[in-house]
């Protein structure tokens, strides 16, 4: 099964045709990928309603053209948005949408240059990021392999993990791993935290090694059929202390009650107050000091937020990690972290691999 | 030997003065890491005359206080550019300059709005990325070891080529190999094009298996304590025909000819002509379809562009990439590149592998 491109487009002409602009210019990666399957890093698509048109330069035409069906590809000559700005004067598509967040303040400045008094821009954000919020059943097919590759990559590397290893080899390993079992790469840098370093939720890879009695982060991601997924484990070299099971224990059981809250119709607010609801109970809300969870897809951050107050309800076919932790400066961090499609009446946990706390 | 980031901040604060600007607003991560040290991914970094000041929210403000010297931290309070803009008005530092590259549209309206009546902005493009062109004997000392390494990384990963291994186990195995050497990472994702697949330049690595008698052109780069390496080297599977040969000594001799070209002083176009000329010569020309080379540094695209006609001319301690090729549509691609450091009277190659053609 392949994505219908087609279809989006339609879709997207719906949202064009009713903010009454004569086309949207796509200028993010991503956008134009859902859009037409270009998988290219540079160019502009403008999508109208009697035509949908690429442009981008020499390096990319003979893959464009291979890769897309129904767009017509335009060479770029000179700079990308004086080139855009000229193809839209020339076809009279003056009131184009454009998103404020995907171009830079010299981009507008060079497409306002080039198509002058002729200009009626449109500020109109989001559009095509609202479309991919809702996934297809082709879409949740490859994330559901994206999500299942990575539990089984992390599954393999646990069977290497001992004290004395750094935590930059784990990383390597596990992406490694993570192409050799057919992903183009990890969806973001993994993340291998292990004793106190475990306490910076954004912690890199270094030379650390690993010792005995330590909790280590493990925060990982494959990209496969240009889908991302993102899971966290975290485990402890050793027996656990009574402390760390019981502050294990808090995230996990946080973890699952905001996994059981995902259904379509809910707030994504509501979902991010069952973890923190769990973990306040617990004593450790202050220790919970980043959101529950993001939307996943195309790319590694996208829509929804699951976080505080969020008013946006959930539909089924989105796709967001529900990803609670706790982080205690000195000693470590526990963060436990699925994909999960929403589904009408309850969460599909693409992830899957035991969330129960493994000592290795 | 430790980046001196208060001398960066000096020669900065010169270009400040000179425009009569309160400040530069610094957008770009690349740019206040080599102002500052900081690595992390969100902030903005204001620097003025009696103090430089990080913007950043509560993911990195332990990690940019670890990271940092003389730069006070703030903590963002709610959106990034609202935070910044009312960090400005508070210290009256109103005519802060920007780079309109650098920053979204929305960004900068979200800036203008927190200002207010206040807004004095001055557009001021690259005025960092002009001081980082000329590398320091610390930033030569980390570029040098990132370039041996992925050199290394290379000739190991040639031993273990054959026919019938797919373009993606060779390129996770150059990936693997430098974070086992010690390479934080990839600089961009590595590139193994073999046969006709050579013919499209920024060629993604694919399931296609190696096959006897086909070209392979692999393009690798390493990041080491923050700085890119990129080199390319072509290799054959089989005794190559003459005619491979023929040209690959065409691209060869554009390449020596190129880089026996750079010295501080002459042009970046007198550069690239030199290896236009060579292939021009041997009536290659027309598949030589890209320009010569770029900047490299704490990015892999850096300042100066090595293109046909640019006037810019080389100074001391640039470094640059030399790497012509050409591409022939059904048959494939021959490419070889090389990192140089420009000197006075010649340039000092850092990539430490053979040029000459290799059979496996």
């Amino acid at each position: 099964m392949t994505a219908d491109h087609a279809k989006r487009r339609k879709a997207l002409l719906a949202e064009i045709a009713s903010r009454k602009m004569d086309c949207l210019l796509v200028t993010h990666p991503a956008n134009w990928f859902y859009l037409t399957g270009f998988s290219g890093e540079s160019g502009a698509l403008i999508v109208a309603r009697d035509r949908t048109t690429l442009v981008t330069d020499g390096r990319f035409t003979v893959q464009a053209a291979q890769e897309t069906r129904g767009v017509k590809i335009e060479l770029q000559q000179g700079g990308l948005f004086a080139a855009v700005g000229s193809f839209l004067k020339t076809r009279g598509l003056t009131r184009a949408g454009y998103d404020a967040n995907q171009l830079t303040v010299q981009q507008l400045k060079n497409l306002r240059k080039s198509l002058g008094r002729k200009w009626r821009g449109v500020e109109a954000a989001g559009l095509v990021e609202r479309l991919r919020m809702r996934k297809d059943p082709q879409e949740l097919g490859v994330m559901r392999k994206t999500a299942i590759l990575a539990g089984g990559v992390l599954e393999g590397v646990l069977k290497l993990i001992r004290p004395g290893m750094r935590e930059t080899e784990i990383a390597a390993e596990i992406e490694y791993q993570m192409k050799r079992h057919g992903a183009s790469g990890p969806s973001f840098e993994t993340i291998v935290a292990s004793g106190a370093r475990g306490a910076l939720p954004h912690a890199r890879p270094t030379a650390k090694k690993l010792r005995k009695n330590e909790l280590v982060v493990l925060d990982l991601g494959a990209i496969l059929g240009h889908y991302c997924s993102d899971m966290t484990r975290t485990v402890h070299l050793g027996r656990a202390s009574k402390r760390v099971q019981v502050w294990y224990r808090s995230v996990q059981t946080a973890q699952q009650a905001a996994v059981a809250a995902v259904k379509a119709g809910v707030t994504c607010g509501e979902v991010d107050a069952a973890a923190r609801e769990v973990l306040k109970k617990n004593g450790l809300s202050r220790y919970f000091v980043h959101s529950t969870g993001h939307g996943l897809g195309l790319e590694v951050h996208e829509d929804p937020r699951i976080a505080r107050d969020q008013a946006v309800r959930l539909e089924a076919g989105n796709v967001i990690t529900i990803e609670p932790g706790i982080y205690m400066e000195g000693v470590g961090g526990i963060r436990i972290e699925d994909d999960v499609v929403v589904r009408q009446g309850s969460a599909e946990v693409l992830t899957r691999v035991t969330r129960d706390l493994i000592e290795l």
